[in-house]
Formats: C-alpha cells, sequence, structure tokens
C-alpha cells in the first residue's frame, strides 16, 4: 500500500466503491461496502471507515450523484436520501486529510482524463448511460461545474418537445430515450403492442441489458430498439458538440458496457451529418470508456491528490 | 485620444466597426467602414486602416463570424467569402502591434462580461438573436472555445427532430425557430396561408423587425409569433443551461433589442420550469445584453488588451 497517494470514493445507490490509487491512478486497494441510505451519519461513518481501511493521511476524493455544492456540501442527493449534508466538512473533521467531494460523474470524467479514454484531450465531453444519462464536461482545461455545481447534466438535454416523461419532471429528454432504462422499457411496450418476433418475449422483466445482449446475438427488434436509442443519443449529441466543440465524446455508464458497438457507430452517423460545418472541421469520435465501474473511484483519489498537488493535470 | 487602451474592430458583412476603447471599455474612437467582400487584401488593408486611424501601438483586438483557428486564421468567413485566411498574421505584419482574432459572439460576450451585463459572473451564457441566432459561453472564468474554435454555436441545438429547415445544413436548429429572420418568415407564412387580422397584412416585405414593432404596438398576431420565438428560445435554453449552469444568460444581437421585453419572459417561464432541479437551485435570469452593437468592438479591444495584460480579467 506504500504507492497510495490518494483514496477515492464512488458512492452509488447501493454500493459504496472505494480505491486507493497511486499518482498514474493504478489501483493498489480496493474495498467495496454497502450504502447506508437516509442517515446522513452513518453515511459520513462508512466512508471514514473504508477511506481508513485503505490508507492514512492522504487525500480523499469523493463522488456523489447529486448536487454538489463548491464547498462540498451534498445538497441533493436523490439515491442516498439525504439534503443539505455538509459532507466535505464532517469527512475532514473525521479523517486526518483534505477531502474533495464532488459530483460522481465529474469524478468519473477526471478518471478517464487522467487515466482512461479522456487522456492527452483538453476538449472532452463524458456522456455516462445507465439507469439514468450523466454528463460531464472538460473545457478549455477546466472542468464545468456551473454556478451551481450542476453543469454538465447533459442527459437533461431536450430532444423531443414534449415527448416521454424523464424522471427528472421535464418530457423529452435525452435520457428519456437514451438510458438503459429506457432501452428495456422501450422493448417491453414494444413487445405488449405487436407481434413482433423477438427472443425477449420469452423473458421476464425485459430489462437494459437482455435487450443487448439479445441484439449482440443478432435478434433484430433488439437491434432496432438500440439503434433508436443511438439515433437519440445522437440527436443530443449534435447540441452538445455544437455548444463545447470537444476533442472527443466519451461514452461510459453501465449501459454502454457492451451496448457501445451498436450505439455508437449510429449516434457517430448523426453527429457527423449534423453538427455545424461538419465538413470544415474534425468531428469528435464517440470512443468507449475505460476505466468501467473503477472510473468514479480513480477520478476521485487522481482528482483530491491533483487538487492537493497545484491543480488539475488532465489534458495536454 | 490619449486613454486608448486598445483598438477594437467587429467585421460584419456590410459593416466594419473599428472602436478606440480604454480600460474600462469605455469608447473613446470611433470609425465606420465598409467591409470588403471576397477580397482577402482588400479586408486586411480595410482592418489595417481602421486600426490606425484610430491608435498606434496598443494591441489591436478582431471579432468576426466565421470559424477561427487558434492561431488566429479565419478557416471560413461564409459573410466574407474567404477561406483560410491568415489574418492575425497578416495584420500583426502590417500594425505595430499584438493582434488577436476570434469569433464575433466570443468577442461581444467578453464585452459584455467586461463593461456590460454580465459584469461580475464567472458562469455566464451569452444567445444573440438577428440574422441568425449565435451564442457564447464564459464557464469556470474562461471563455469555452473548443477544439476547433467552434464552441458556443448555441444556435444549432436542436429543438424540433426533423424541423424546419436552418441555414446551417441541418433541421429543426434554435436558429431555425428563433431568429429575427424566421419570426419574419413565419409572420408571412401564416398571413399568407390564414386570414388572421393584423397590421402587418398592409405592410411590403415582413421581416422580423416590422413583426416586432406591431407586437410592441399590440397586435396581437404579432405578439403571438414573437411568443411562439420566445418559447423555442426557452426550450433551446433549458438545454444550454443543463449543460453549462450558467449564473445568468446574456440576450443581444439586432433582433433582442427591441424583442426582449416580449420574448424574454417566456423563454424564461420555460427555462423555469424545465431545467433539472429547479425547486433546489438558482435558475439563472435571461437579461438584455448592454452594450448593444458596440459589443463586438469593445470586447474585441479589451479582449486584445488584457491578454497582453496577462489574461482574462471577467468574473470575480
Amino acid at each position: 500500500m506504500s504507492d497510495a497517494v490518494a483514496v477515492g470514493i464512488d458512492i452509488g445507490g447501493t454500493k459504496l466503491l472505494a480505491l486507493a490509487v497511486d499518482e498514474n491512478g493504478a489501483v493498489v486497494g480496493r474495498e467495496r461496502l454497502t450504502t447506508p441510505r437516509g442517515d446522513p451519519d452513518a453515511l459520513v461513518g462508512t466512508i471514514v471507515e473504508a477511506a481508513r481501511g485503505l490508507a492514512h493521511g492522504v487525500p480523499v476524493g469523493v463522488g456523489v450523484a447529486g448536487i454538489v455544492a463548491r464547498d462540498g456540501t451534498l445538497r441533493y442527493g436523490p439515491n442516498l436520501d439525504v439534503t443539505d449534508l455538509p459532507l466535505q466538512a464532517r469527512l475532514e473533521e473525521q479523517l486526518d486529510a483534505t477531502v474533495t467531494v464532488r459530483n460522481d460523474a465529474t469524478v468519473a470524467l477526471y478518471g478517464e482524463l487522467r487515466a482512461g479514454a479522456g487522456q492527452g484531450y483538453e476538449h472532452v465531453v463524458m456522456i455516462t448511460l445507465g439507469t439514468g444519462v450523466g454528463g460531464a464536461v472538460f473545457t478549455e482545461g477546466v472542468l464545468v461545474e456551473g454556478a451551481n455545481g450542476m453543469g454538465g447534466e447533459l442527459g437533461h438535454v431536450p430532444v423531443v418537445d414534449g415527448g416521454r416523461r424523464c424522471p427528472c419532471g421535464n418530457h423529452g429528454c435525452l435520457e428519456a430515450y437514451a438510458s438503459g432504462t429506457v432501452i428495456g422499457a422501450r422493448a417491453r411496450e414494444a413487445i405488449d403492442a405487436t407481434d413482433v418476433e423477438t427472443v425477449l418475449r420469452e423473458q421476464q422483466d425485459v430489462d437494459g441489458k437482455q435487450v443487448t445482449l439479445a441484439a449482440l446475438d443478432g435478434d433484430e427488434f433488439a437491434l432496432s430498439v438500440l439503434r433508436e436509442a443511438g439515433y437519440w443519443l445522437g440527436v443530443g449529441l449534435v447540441g452538445i458538440v455544437n455548444a463545447f466543440d470537444p476533442a472527443v465524446v466519451v461514452v461510459g455508464g453501465g449501459a454502454a458496457t457492451l451496448s457501445a458497438e451498436i450505439m455508437l457507430p449510429v449516434a457517430a452517423e448523426v453527429v457527423g451529418e449534423r453538427v455545424i460545418g461538419a465538413d470544415r472541421r474534425d468531428v469528435p469520435p464517440l470512443i468507449p470508456a475505460e476505466l468501467r465501474d473503477d472510473a468514479g473511484g480513480i477520478g476521485a483519489g487522481l482528482l483530491a491528490h491533483d487538487e492537493r498537488s497545484g491543480g488539475l493535470q488532465a489534458g495536454s
């Protein structure tokens, strides 16, 4: 464990992954715990336990789904059932270390920038396809967090005005057309409403993963559902690319791990045809993320380390 | 003229506005020339003439519509009929000064940041409504220019998949629903296709400005056309606000000067209802730009000045 320069902790709605990382982002220690929900004290205690179990005296980075204020207060963590928890301050009291708390998508992007698919770029958009659709942006060599710490909510770019209801409360968001949840729902709807032939008809509780596995196995119906999601991913990315002009778009998240080879070419074709000045510019490639489930923990650790060492080190 | 710290030049498709500015962005000298089109040498000559006429030895900033590479090469200037013109290098050869060439929307935003509606903010989105819809972004204290110098093309965020054709070649862009050009076209279409009552029916060649003047005069039809454009501006801004989380959205451009009081409340309502976490965050206000036609010249001059003096000075 002598190589550990930081601990990074990725807090999911059910599991909490803590990683000790070296200065290049290699994982030199790992611990997985259950996330306590609706209990701020237990949450703080679990993070402290995980960090102490891996290393002492090194910076600790934490990535958490929700709205994180600039001072590391978790203003709203829907998966954790907590609001207005001064997480960074509470952790610094208990750990003999500097602590950095950020949005989970931001730290996952930072992991990819420093140790994954985004290495060497100064302009990177990351999209994560999972239960929902997340996003994070690195532009001009800085992480986009925004005035409320809510920048990079790329899953909530509208793609269909008045379209499918999104968990965020709005209608027609990219998330409502391209998440793993939606891929499963679209498949179930079509199976129930039509007599389309598909191996999925025999299965219980069809979800995004089953659709993807069937598609990879050549099921034409499942392929069409994924291609449709890929189309909407492309439509959303047209606006995102026009806004940020990234050198590359990194696509990660659980739902993308298997489906990338089907969805990304469809999305890339839409982007290549529709972004402004497509024939006079470099159109960013859509590439899969590399660090998978470790991206958040690696990124949180490296971000905490780099901030204490004098600033972000991603980009060229 | 002793106060001039820089000259800023805003190159439009027909007119070229050169301003001498002091360090606060106050205009201390002004010259207006005709823009030569399709003749790179004449363009360079006109800029040199304008700059020399106002001040000697001070930095010169230039804002131009089109794709501007990081080295100040104008890769594509559709309004000027030029491609791949190394404008910054050519100007530096002829002027005894450092020269900065940037996109016109970027310098207009910089003007508003330093001397107009964006003062004091670190996260600002600017939208310009004119013949087209332009945009520029300042986030985390940096100007978003992107990998190709094409960041901030906010007029080309899709709002209706497969919708109205946009001059950019795509369909359904914000620009195709909210530009001054489109406001005029929508009004003409409805007047031709229906028997709607409106004072515009008597007028020749209805354009966006006429629609706006009629609306300000209480014409219900004209109001409905502007409100529809305001609605789509709001839809586009939902995605833009979710992506960047700005503290404020500054709306400028010729078409906004008169129509802001009608369009912005409609757009603001859409943004306020639909951005993610609207009830748990500060939703950015939509405010009119302040510098009007001088924004580009002032911003180009201040940007050239600030870059030579050690970096951007906007934000807090």
